[in-house]
């Protein structure tokens, strides 16, 4: 099983998952050129694969489906290869020097469509919106879990961006510790919440729009980003412009206006940035399960934190610095990528273009 | 020129370094799968291409110099795109909501020997320690600038590592700050001293060499272990025995037991894990410029922090998850890793296995 570590020198936690290593040798002689041997017997997501994933924990059925086409718009199903299990008791163990809790926790795959070629920027807005109500749906389910403290969303697009399998697919991860990232933001948001009466993140946007320099798009209800200190060339975080903490409690417009400004984002950079491999991480706030003896997480939570997506297209590499130092390098100041991403025609193709 | 930023709400460092974009397109058609550009007229680090890069800053010359060949053993030469630039001051200057710091720091490479196709784990002892020996006097160098808080010594060996040329080399980058990864580590050292007199790193080699689990390889001077909660397969740290603070300050000797165990790890790594891309990262004191009203990092740090050098091979991908929660996922426990290490023949070679 699973567990989680805590490091007591660089207090950092590692999900220790053997579960994960499929065959020994697959490990030990990595072939990153090769294709992913998952999708050596062709996509297990794609429509008629069906029966090759566990079942089905909740399907988007189509709005209008087609004769002999497929019934299902969005499926979520279990992971494969789950980094963290849905059964047994969270325990936290001292080892002297160090912890390490157990690895209880949920692992999903959110498919985005039955397609396998066309990815977010290729779909309609309202396939868009099925992708983000099964997020939502699952985040409220996923809530009722005492047991887990925060849900973390994310899409990994092409194998530089950490993605095994190509068909277009979304990831949650359940964990029964709240990320030191997510901390750390909750942290701010509170402290500068306690000083001010006011969500950082709502100053964020103030300010922004006031500037004008790094904002790359902007809807009635989403503004689209190019943050001060973007740590990779083309960083964008897109806000929800009225103060909401928690995707979660977002009403089906939000998810319209979400799709909406995403939709016209990802075009943006398939046409600038030839296609390229991306993360997708949504930050919202952790689970209504206050840790014992730390209340103060959720006293204020719905206004001091705001949900947001943060997008990073990984054109430049993680490597020695970056690992060693806690910083980024990036070539490309966030004010011309916004107006590079401002300017851009989001029909071009890259393909075409 | 370069500036740092501050995020404000994420209290993340970015080097926003536009000099490192030579042309826009190379930025915005990128080819991951083809040769750097780096590489297209031939190595510039290789024997006979010395024009190709500015003067020298140091050399270490051969032992025994052939008649015809080569006269040096290891070059350090500027980087040709500096993530930072040598002159001017450092400016310190709060933009509002923002923080940004001038572009002031050093960037150089570490040309390993003038063989282009032997990295460090074909190399002889006797070539490792001239490679260690460049290091250590570069950041004695460097120790001498006040404008510069800390120099980051690293190696990015393969593409997948962020590797832009082939031939063997480290890098360094020196900082006007101490990066926050160091600075984490400084703190819990200093804490650690604080309350029990006693070096958290010493501590560890104590707990471990006791344990023996999660040692891979141990000399007479240096232990390399597979740390506890290790964020990627096979990561190991290696460390010296006998406290000491400061590669800076580390004698002839300790270099000549830093090159032995470093060669026989990279030789396991190599046949176990065939040439997998690595990164390596010295973490070390820094320099002796206390910031400001801050004395307190240099108080004690002759007996609380423990240099060493810490290894990741690069085989599992750094993602939406990793980079949206701050835990990294590894499917390799430890106590595996460092049985396999411990194990290996380190002369298999890697391409006759």
């Amino acid at each position: 099983m699973s567990e989680l570590r805590y490091d007591p020198i660089k207090h950092r936690w590692a999900i220790i998952a053997p579960e994960r290593k499929m065959r020994p040798d697959e490990l030990l002689v990595p072939q990153p050129e090769a294709p992913p041997p998952a999708d050596a017997d062709g996509c297990p997501f794609e429509y008629g694969q069906e029966h090759r994933t566990a079942p089905e924990i909740l399907v988007i059925p189509r709005a209008q489906p087609a004769g002999s086409g497929p019934n299902w718009q969005v499926r979520v199903v279990p992971n494969r290869f789950p980094v963290l299990r849905v059964e047994g008791e969270v325990a936290r163990e001292g080892l002297g020097f160090y912890d390490r809790v157990s690895g209880v926790g949920a692992h999903e795959v959110i498919v985005e469509s039955p397609d396998h070629d066309r990815d977010t920027a290729a779909l309609s807005q309202d396939e868009v919106v099925s992708v983000l109500v099964a997020c939502r749906s699952r985040l409220q389910d996923l809530r009722r879990d005492p047991r887990l403290r925060y849900t973390l969303l994310f899409k990994n697009r092409g194998r530089e961006a950490g993605a095994t399998y190509s068909h277009p697919h979304w990831q949650l991860i359940s964990t029964p510790i709240i990320p030191s990232v997510v901390v750390q933001e909750l942290k701010v948001a509170r402290e500068h919440y306690g000083r001010k009466e006011r969500c950082i993140f709502c100053d964020l946007i103030r300010l922004e729009l006031r500037l004008g320099v790094r904002v790359a798009l902007e809807t009635d209800r989403f503004i689209a980003i190019s943050p001060f200190a973007s740590a990779f060339p083309f960083e964008t975080w897109i806000l929800p412009r009225t103060h909401c903490h928690d995707l979660a409690v977002a009403s089906d417009d939000d998810l319209t206006g979400l799709a909406l400004i995403l939709g016209d984002l990802l075009r943006r950079l398939r046409a600038l940035l030839s296609d390229p491999p991306y993360n997708l991480v949504l930050h919202t706030a952790p689970s209504p399960h206050p840790r014992p003896g730390q209340p103060e997480y959720w006293s204020t939570i719905e206004h001091d934190f705001h949900w947001h997506l943060e997008l990073v297209p990984r054109i430049t590499r993680f490597a020695g610095f970056e690992w060693g130092s806690g910083y980024t390098i990036n070539p490309t100041p966030p004010e011309e990528a916004a107006r590079f991403l401002h300017d851009a025609d989001p029909e071009q193709d890259a393909a075409a273009g």
